[in-house]
């Protein structure tokens, strides 16, 4: 009988998920609206018969769940801001009443991205390395030596809350200048109505209502040649490079990956970033960090990035 | 026969060395005047025999060096700005030639200090702490899951060297806004200046001649109540605790441990600093980081970490 890996990606809008083999390939996936579970028990037991019905034919090695504000080492997920429950959720507790006997593991999503990008992506072999993942929100993995950081309370790589601009932005966490606030899906968005204060340019972005706004449409506009759209990629490419630089001074990356949707922009933020990004480093350093973009299939990715937390395991065992 | 480890601290004026046991305990030290050796042969030659007369009696199970720009993986010294010998040093390559057999580990200075904590200072016991030497310039060693962090290169925990004001101060290294130019001994005088331009505050420190100027007697000011002297530690504080926060996004340590001269200012920048660390962290990291005064005894601080450099290798083994 096959081993089998799952791997889940827990969202707010949607859950996905998908039986992964140990080549990283994916046999069979499913998905779940996470949203419409107001009540965790019924998410779970919804989870878990899918899960089961989509492992049946197959012998479970085990289960890797990823989700922003995991607690790896409670196995919890702590005050979730985009999901639909509140406070410490003893998620594995629950959960592993359903399969007895089988490793769970559950990490943050950018901790999950960055075991993904190591053992199916684009840090294959790679054993220092940084994942930033670019979307609703910003965050990271750091692997070091080969080895995911976890730090002393389960909470190490909170790079989107780094202060990337001492007194600006105001943050969702309460405080100011956060890089999340730059180099997030609304961040980038924050920078094109920065500009339109500060600048007359004309611009196709001036017929879009704030809300209306996305990094698609920025980028859209950009490629057809909207200066004040390219100059928004510019902003943000400064701002994020300065803030992988000082990462990358304290744990020197062979790589730096970006992932997630905003990163979809392509060279009009990879370009700005990687120029700021060496202007921020000690000249020793220079030219011998690589910035790339993920090199797991999109689609997929972060399923197999939660399953690798359960491989990663295995390999260490 | 006593089983003995050396440590070396290699610094711009002196050269510090010491015979360390197995429990960090210092039989016989001794020193060089390194600013005197233009020729670095000279200099290998020189400590090598002092080494040897100070191990004659004992086993020499290895010979740790803490040093500036030390690159771990090559044994080299690499451009040290303070030392008398330019371009890259081949250290390890030579000196080994007058121990053969004998472990010989060579890593920047800060590194050391990190080891000289874990081993028999402030962070005995712990798996994930930070160690910041603030001194001439300003370094900073990471330990991760009970391990140094060494990076892709050689080259992690460049710590003083991220950018903790965008457009800030002109820093050695060529560019602006280091941690360095604020947190350093020259730093926290550089922020009393920066007072006297802002400020028409009666200070004593308006006595002292810029080149007389340094961090003990801006701290002896302050002690007695010289309201710029304070606020240039209060300024000093702020800038290291933001820094300092960044770093603990990262990495999540238990413990940041302060290290070197410019620590001895005491509460004067522990409090500052503190609070600013606090402020400038996310809500669920707040009270869980300790910032604490180096744990090595002051004198012999440098030699401990060096001797650490091998006994960290011998316990790996």
């Amino acid at each position: 009988m096959r081993k089998i890996v799952t791997g889940i990606d827990i969202g707010g809008t949607n859950t996905v998920f998908g039986a992964v083999d140990a080549e990283g390939r994916l046999h069979g996936e499913g998905r779940l609206p996470t949203a419409q579970y107001a009540d965790l028990d019924d998410f779970i037991a919804a989870l878990a018969g899918a899960i089961r019905r989509l492992t049946d034919k197959v012998e479970l090695a085990g289960i890797g769940i990823g989700v922003p504000n995991a607690n790896p080492r409670a196995g919890t997920i702590e005050d979730p801001p985009n999901l639909p429950w509140r406070g410490i959720v003893p998620f594995v507790e629950k959960f592993e009443r359903y399969f007895p006997g089988i490793p769970i593991r559950i990490d943050n999503d950018a901790n999950a991205a960055a075991l993904g990008e190591m053992t199916c992506g684009a840090a294959r072999g790679m054993r220092d390395f940084i994942v930033v993942t670019l979307g609703t929100g910003v965050g990271s993995g750091f692997v070091s030596g080969g080895r995911l950081l976890s730090g002393a309370h389960g909470l190490a790589g909170e790079l989107g809350h780094v202060t990337v601009e001492p007194g600006g932005r105001l943050c969702g966490c309460g405080r100011r200048g956060c890089l999340e606030t730059y180099a997030s899906a609304s961040g980038v968005c924050r920078t094109v109505f920065e500009l339109l204060a500060e600048c007359a340019e004309a611009s196709e972005l001036r017929a879009i209502a704030p809300d209306e706004l996305t990094p698609l449409r920025i980028t859209e506009a950009a490629r057809r040649g909207d200066a004040l759209a390219r100059m928004a990629w510019e902003l943000t490419g400064q701002r994020l490079g300065r803030a992988l630089a000082n990462a990358a001074l304290i744990t020197d990356p062979e790589a730096i990956v970006l992932f997630g949707g905003v990163a979809g922009a392509g060279e009009l933020l990879f370009d700005p970033t990687r120029k700021s990004l060496e202007e921020s480093l000690l000249p020793h350093f220079r030219g011998r960090i690589k910035l790339l973009p993920s090199g797991v299939p999109d689609a997929h990715a972060a399923i197999l990035g939660a399953a690798a937390l359960i491989r990663s395991e295995d390999l260490s065992r």
